[in-house]
């Protein structure tokens, strides 16, 4: 029997000792690689980076969004890249928000799982149980599915905070769906940027002895801080390993922000960095 | 200046005397054309039916999914597709439940309006105002966005139905910002399958005195009645003109529906059913 995509993480932890996450989200205007093509220019820049830092990260996470602002050129880069990541043995997030009806999410997950072959997906959950089921479906074949339930951005609070007729806010109510639609696989999106509410959905999935892995986005350039993010893991209890903490231009234009044009070791330099803020993993 | 979209939709109304959007989800096992190419077959049969039906229907919308669960050779189709359809001066709605963090719904909205070349896009609110704004910057470009505020499918129930702190449910906070967020462009997205909410969404629209364009998906195969939902419009007095009533399958599988092979003339006669039902316009 394969692998199931919590054991997946758990593994890469273990073998890389980190829980970072490596969020691609390609911009033309920052990627410091000469060339007229889009395409080869991104996929020159990240498989640069990956390869200087697949040793040392956990799982990447492709955005749709940024690749398909370029049409097929930036998705035959993001079907590269991919390609890359897995060849490493490092797990695919796509991270897409997909999230239809029934049959247009069975549709979705098919994109997702077989077009772009990639091992996780994170989904919506505005549209309710059928609109995520046919992606929790894959879970059953080692795929992961996180249901956005916090996010880190400032219009999270225009729905997400309201507070519902059961009592709870809305985020907490699509972590209670998260439960109730538990499979191995099925994770959760929570932002890094309010370490009390991550504080508080990780314990409510600890009190359902529910192993939900987290998605933590929103650390470095959102704000977030992994130190404290590693901190709330390590309170709850949880086993850190499953968790991953995701930074993007954070690592990939660290070379910004240490100067000089030496992006790769810059990257590597940033997600060291990451590592040791986020400590020990056991 | 270009027209808004709003007027781009009262004029195609006009023009072809039908509110009906034909939605484009091709499944292939329904296609009843030979052939060993996917995207191929997909092209030839809705290019036929699209020729067919183009003076009789008032907007396409192609269902992302569905071309993006067979990779590039779906994609490939769809912009075949969405090229045909504006080649016929037909409003071409994207529908892809596009959402994320607003850098990354910025890089959505170029996927959207500049690589698909669609002109308008659905929405989900789950993330807030930040996650619909790049969309809606687009407006001032005669481009439209639908955001999902009730949709027709079975989980709608599960976060849209919630009552919340401010006395409303879910899914009227949702309308509410649609009312809030609104420019000339802004519309939404409420199923055919609940006319009550649609009157209720319908009635509070009307009393802000905001003119929002409505996509209405649900008739046909998910149970929904043009019929019902035209009555409805009609009764709260907005010009019935800028809405959308959507049908896919309906239309595209009519054949299976009437029998015989003649998708075409099965298609062309759903979509005349369609208009009769939902009557004259002015």
């Amino acid at each position: 029997m394969p692998m199931n995509f919590p054991e997946l993480l758990e593994n890469m932890a273990t073998r890389n000792n980190s829980i970072v996450c490596f969020g691609v989200d390609p911009v033309i205007e920052r990627i410091p690689v000469k060339g007229s093509d889009i395409g080869k220019r991104i996929v020159k820049f990240y498989t640069e980076l990956l390869a200087a830092v697949a040793d040392e990260i956990a799982a990447v996470k492709p955005n749709y969004a940024f690749f398909a602002q370029y049409g097929f050129e930036g998705l035959k880069a993001m079907e590269t890249l991919i390609a890359a990541a897995k060849k490493k043995k490092l797990p695919v997030i796509l991270d897409a928000k997909r999230g239809d009806t029934g049959k247009s999410s069975e549709a979705y997950s098919k994109e997702v799982f077989e077009a772009w072959k990639a091992d996780a997906v994170t989904v919506s959950p505005y549209m309710g149980a059928d609109s995520v089921a046919p992606f929790i479906n894959y879970c059953g074949k080692g795929k992961g599915v996180y249901v956005l339930v916090k996010t880190s951005n400032p219009g999270a609070n225009d729905l997400q905070q309201l507070r519902t007729e059961t009592g709870r806010k809305l985020f907490m109510e699509t972590a209670a769906n998260v439960i109730k639609w538990h499979k191995p696989g099925v994770g959760a999106v929570v932002g890094a940027t309010n370490t009390a509410e991550l504080e508080k959905i990780t314990k409510f999935f600890a009190a359902a002895k529910k192993k939900i892995p987290l998605l933590i986005p929103g650390v470095g350039a959102q704000g977030g801080s992994a130190r404290e993010v590693a901190a709330v893991l390590r309170k709850v209890g949880n086993d850190v390993r499953i968790h991953r903490i995701n930074s993007s231009s954070g690592i990939s234009c660290a070379y910004e922000k240490y100067g000089g044009s030496d992006y790769v070791s810059a990257a590597v330099k940033e997600v060291e960095k990451l590592n040791s803020e986020i400590g020990a993993l056991t």
